[in-house]
């Protein structure tokens, strides 16, 4: 490969250490931003003010710039708390609308095999923050994958005991679908969680 | 939608204005630097370093960090220039090692409809080369579309009269192909270069 310039080339290997982007993608990129300087500019200058401006929550422990964030500080109903896994949960969660609690990030699902326990989740901040008195319902909000579903077997188990009302969102068949295209598994779900019109 | 931080948000935002991404792709990409703090570094430095080292060679207007740039200063057939759009075309030239000469890069292609002329182009700079005299024969390597078909035709217009042999790249069928699934007007084009075996 011919070598134009090493910064270029380092460009370029930084561009294929982002999700998704291959050494073709990370070429086109390069090129672009070397088009548009301001825009490199600005790309630089935002990456590293997010570096030094973003920290996480001591309450939640979501994404923030002010501690305690907008959510913890804000004006929400204090009974109510959703566990997410990771902080752009919170915001495919208030997206929706539905919720008005608070949120409490895990940053991460229990996975075993891969090493991740319960001390490596903020499942004890989160039973410090039950503790308190005022919550009286758990809304779990973990992806409904196989760690996702063991992080929320987990969590009921270490929550019921403190007497608070520990609920999961809705398994059933998304909106728009077609029935015949959607798997068996989310069909027998949403059967067993039927409900009387 | 919730704000988690202005910084982020910036970020977001200038993640978006890359090719080929959108809102969904800028907030992974976003997520990602935020939990890879060291990449996100990196790829801040490689972008000022980008900026502040890389330009234009004097000769062939390629990206290059010292000027001449390494294939202008380096040991090449002098008889022959290669003429591209865009530096990254010296890549897929460089790419395929069929050719030994140098090159000249255009930085576009003729396009009236979007005000690009002629002397929007590097091509008073091509035939100052041309007029050194060393130079025999020009391969154009422009994009086989509308934009780069009319400046193969205008700059052969060109250069003819200086007495210096103006070649293009093959029309044909792609290695590798079903003839089947090949255009037409392609299909016309291989059959009016047919080559006898």
């Amino acid at each position: 490969m011919i070598h134009f310039s090493r910064s270029l080339n380092r460009l370029v290997g930084e561009l294929k250490k982002l999700p998704g982007v291959g050494e073709k993608t990370a070429l086109r990129l390069a090129f672009h931003l070397l088009k548009a300087p301001e825009n490199s500019r600005a790309l630089a200058e935002s990456l590293t003010d997010v570096l030094s401006g973003v920290r996480f929550c001591s309450v939640c422990h979501g994404i923030t710039e002010d501690d305690p964030c907008c959510i913890c500080s804000g004006d929400r109903d204090n009974s109510s708390i959703c566990v997410v896994e990771e902080p752009q949960d919170m915001l495919a969660m208030e997206r929706c609308g539905a919720f008005r609690g608070r949120y409490h990030v895990l940053h991460g699902a229990l996975s075993p095999l891969s090493g991740i326990m319960p001390s490596n989740l903020k499942i004890d901040e989160l039973l410090g923050r039950l503790q308190e008195g005022a919550i009286r319902e758990v809304l779990i909000a973990t992806n409904f994958t196989v760690e996702g579903e063991a992080t929320a077997l987990y969590l009921t188990k270490v929550i019921k005991p403190l007497g608070v009302k520990v609920t999961r969102l809705a398994y059933g068949i998304p909106l728009g679908s077609d029935l015949e295209y959607v798997d068996a598994a989310t069909v027998q779900k949403a059967v067993e969680g039927r409900n009387e019109l």
